[in-house]
């Protein structure tokens, strides 16, 4: 389900196929090139008959139904990557969708997810990440932590993030490590599971001061972006 | 307003003077420490008469009303800082609290904020903030962007962050701009002023791929700020 003109028209230029749009009449004119371009039903009514067909108030006037397409194998996806992102259990669909924008703004090249994160095609993950989630492949990795083999096997460095003793600082880690690797996530509170931690080949934080302990789970995945990408 | 068990006692560590405490029940265990240290009224009722007492759901249990403590001069902040972050009209209380918690956990050693900001001791950026506006000192600088001055008199360089086009990339900044300097963000949306902008002595950004043209506002902070102090 994607929300607004610029996340729409970026589900279609990702190749995700429109099944049908509903829009608020004054949003017929923006979207006319996309009219313009499909076969598929359009609704239009006013903000009010929107609102009560869908049972939420539509902020950004338009909402198109797209069909999904059949993910890539996670094979596939990391054989040539440099940067990977792995989320473990992250299964809060708005922070889904703020670690897919920050992944696409900061040159992930993939995002890999254990079985039990949520969508990031749901409609909160999609409109939270911009439409991010339609700009970098994603795929499920199963089984669960043995699917990270595939990575390894792809020669990609596995980073865990984790706040806990002896990790290194992002900002001390050996070039050798970041050159290629797959950075792994946790959900907010309590971050990757043992499993997960043992399977990598290296725990990572990010260096904090001032006594905080934490960051929220989108700044936190962005900063560690940033870090194995730049810094 | 100090919201939750950790929230108020970084409000009472920082040296703010409590007024007054309004607990749901199960929570007086938890606070009474906090308590037999006070001689503030300290109110208890169930989880549906605090709710009736304050409008709102008091989802941690407690909530403490705190004095103001009188501000200090931006000069005397930043005489010997050597990272600051600069607020220009950020007006919104949930971006105030998110960039303060990225401050503090990223080692800024205080934050300036124009007249026009929200205020960081509101409700919602306190709780946003996880109480980081107790940890880092914060002023306002006024006239705005004159006040500038003081930052510049002390010997920071003024960065502003901005996506457009003749600004440096963060990665590419030498490292005698980060050295001792001062990171100016503006509103998400509008970003920093015209005015703003040609009083920072260089332009930065966030480097971007995957077309995609921005982070939300606490992200792009919490990367900036790792950028100059660790990147």
């Amino acid at each position: 389900m994607a929300e607004g003109e610029k996340v729409i028209r970026r589900a279609l230029g990702a190749g995700y196929p429109m099944r049908s749009m509903l829009l608020s009449e004054r949003w017929l004119e923006t979207m006319a090139e996309v009219i313009e371009g499909t076969d598929v039903p359009v609704y239009v009514g006013s903000p009010e008959i929107v609102e009560r067909v869908t049972g939420y108030q539509v902020h950004r006037g338009a909402l198109a139904s797209m069909g999904r397409k059949v993910l890539p194998a996670a094979g596939d996806l990391v054989a040539d990557a440099r940067r990977v992102a792995v989320l473990e259990g992250v299964n809060d669909h708005t922070n889904v969708g703020a670690i897919f924008r920050g992944a696409a703004a900061l040159g992930m090249d993939a995002v890999l997810l254990s079985p039990d994160c949520a969508d990031p095609l749901y409609r909160r993950s999609v409109k939270v990440s911009m439409g991010a989630v339609f700009s970098v492949p994603y795929a499920r990795l199963d089984p669960w932590p043995d699917g990270l083999d595939v990575l390894r096997g792809a020669g990609l460095t596995l980073l865990a993030l984790t706040p806990g003793e002896g990790s290194v600082a992002l900002n001390e880690l050996p070039a050798a490590d970041t050159d290629r690797c797959a950075l792994m996530l946790g959900a907010e509170g309590p971050g990757l599971t043992a499993k997960a931690l043992a399977a990598a080949d290296r725990s990572v934080r990010i260096p904090m001061s001032h006594g905080v302990d934490s960051l929220n789970v989108g700044a936190a995945a962005a900063v560690a972006f940033y870090a194995v990408a730049f810094g």
